[in-house]
């Protein structure tokens, strides 16, 4: 698939590329048609795709390190949401043809650095050059023990809802990166702009739900809370109720809140948060409280499962302070 | 990653896409965060990413079904070339704003005939928008028993370098496509249109080679006859002469060069076929004249393996018909 002065692709692979599988045999030295792996015994394979566009999917604005993380953050977290153990990842890369090396190793090293929590490399991909704006897909690979991953489908009626982290501060790190809240201090501007552009993956907390058995459904927040939790409702045939005050926020979302508290709602519809919602018994509840304080990770019940109401069919619907039903936006997330 | 109106990128992947996981419980539906997926036992799992850019990899007046045939071909075409039988694709799509529903029905029909020879299903995959050129990146999973895949690393000093069915139509139906050969009847052109539109991927003939341990090393043809023998020669350390008048031509390309005898070097060097080259010992030429004579797929013996010279490295030299050496464009390869 060559569309390079004779030689350019396999310069870049062997330079920036090639070091990301780490000496890996399945990677066969990236210089085969494929990469040849070895799924452990009793484990089933993960595997996820996801495309991001410049411009369309994330800022043009954003640092080369930061745009890989991102797209290897967005695809490990659709591992964990399956409760799986990262291992692979292919990269398809459209490349501007004047792109500068230097942006290749920015973004090589961001490649890197979004690997490195998990171990998982790079055994593959593809370098094209295109003459729209750049554009990447990963594939990931993970593995979980047979029979065990969790899906969106499992949530049962009165199951608790649970959320790990701090929900919101993916849309208005976008906000703030888009010139948004410039009376926010500086601090509480670095931290949602960088929760925005290096998602953390919850791979780790999943595998210990798996592991445990805790979980009924779980999903990752991608597309917005009351999105992904709608989710979990399609899928289960349940309903859901969330309280809004339950929901974690950082301190600078927090902060964002007190100067524009319109904003909540973009908090709760945004996007881009890659924490883990799941659902789970109430009988769960200590021992989960307590695998979260152990790996020192924010967890929270936000809210519970309730039987889906057949006329309306599987509902997610936001309660205020005072428990009454907020209206929210019909279509909460966006990208850009 | 939804970038659309909330709700069109569930319909078109529930109304298009879905029908082609096959109703595989592997693809949870196309509703989850990724696929789950079980290796048989005692196989290993090969896995391919290759991204198609219009414009840059595919004439943009291709038809959607060609597109899709093609993208899925050349993946699948990369399994073969380890010897692996293919399981599942996933898509990562970019489709320009306006994209009408006609031309995603088409494409999905597209990937619907292209996969059902092997049986592989889409497990997955993105369908997101951009504002650039559409562009569509498949990765390709496919099984392989363990330690038996066929790679670019094993040829040996002495060995036949063998190619299944026909070289250089690809390269020529490009030609076609692009309005050259306008003398030519037009069942050759359509011949050639198609092998450069539809490629048929070798799997099947690849899977008997791994089942017999009768390759020592293999590739497939996309870059072109000579780079992609190249690519076997400098992984496995040794040279390679190949006899230009052994190489196998379709009636089609025989035609062309009748009228414009200097296209053997695109015929050569010109990529786009998706043919097997391999190596063997001698001594298995019988027994893959008869499997290929079973299979009804033509197979010719177009070269031999020769020790490395140590100054100029792993060659491959192409002989005329009086076995002198042929000067070929330094770059044979091009897409588009």
């Amino acid at each position: 698939m060559a569309d390079h002065p004779s030689g350019s692709e396999f310069d870049i692979i062997s330079k920036y590329f090639r070091p990301l599988s780490e000496g890996s045999d399945e990677a066969l030295g990236l210089t085969d048609d494929a990469a040849l792996l070895s799924v452990p015994e009793g484990h089933q394979l993960v595997v996820t795709t996801d495309a991001i566009v410049a411009g369309v999917h994330f800022l043009e604005t954003l640092s080369p390190e930061d745009i890989a993380y991102k797209v290897v953050g967005v695809n490990l977290s659709d591992l964990a949401a399956m409760g799986a153990r990262p291992h692979a990842v292919f990269l398809a890369a459209q490349f501007s043809p004047g792109v500068a090396e230097d942006w290749i190793a920015s973004f090589a090293a961001g490649l890197k650095s979004a690997l490195a929590p998990s171990g998982a490399k790079l055994l593959g991909g593809d370098t094209v050059s295109t003459p729209g704006p750049m554009a990447f897909t990963i594939t990931a690979l993970g593995f979980v023990r047979a029979g065990r991953a969790l899906t969106r489908a499992g949530a049962r009626e009165g199951d608790l809802v649970l959320a790990t982290g701090t929900i919101g501060d993916g849309a208005l790190g976008l906000a703030v990166l888009q010139g948004d809240f410039d009376g926010l201090d500086a601090a509480a501007r670095d931290h949602l702009a960088r929760r925005y552009a290096r998602p953390e993956p919850r791979w780790e907390f999943a595998q210990e739900l798996v592991k445990r058995g805790l979980a009924h459904a779980a999903v990752d927040v991608s597309d917005g809370l009351v999105a992904d939790l709608g989710h979990i409702c399609e899928a289960s045939g349940v309903s859901a109720i969330i309280e809004a005050e339950q929901v974690q926020l950082s301190a600078a979302a927090r902060a964002v809140l007190m100067q524009a508290p319109e904003r909540l709602g973009d908090v709760l519809t945004g996007g881009d948060d890659y924490e883990l919602v799941f659902t789970a018994a109430e009988s769960a509840l200590s021992e989960l409280e307590d695998l979260a304080a152990t790996m020192s990770l924010p967890l929270s019940v936000i809210g519970r499962i309730e039987p889906m109401n057949p006329c309306n069919g599987p509902r997610v619907q936001v309660l205020d302070t005072n428990g009454l039903p907020m209206r929210l936006r019909a279509s909460g997330y966006r990208h850009l």
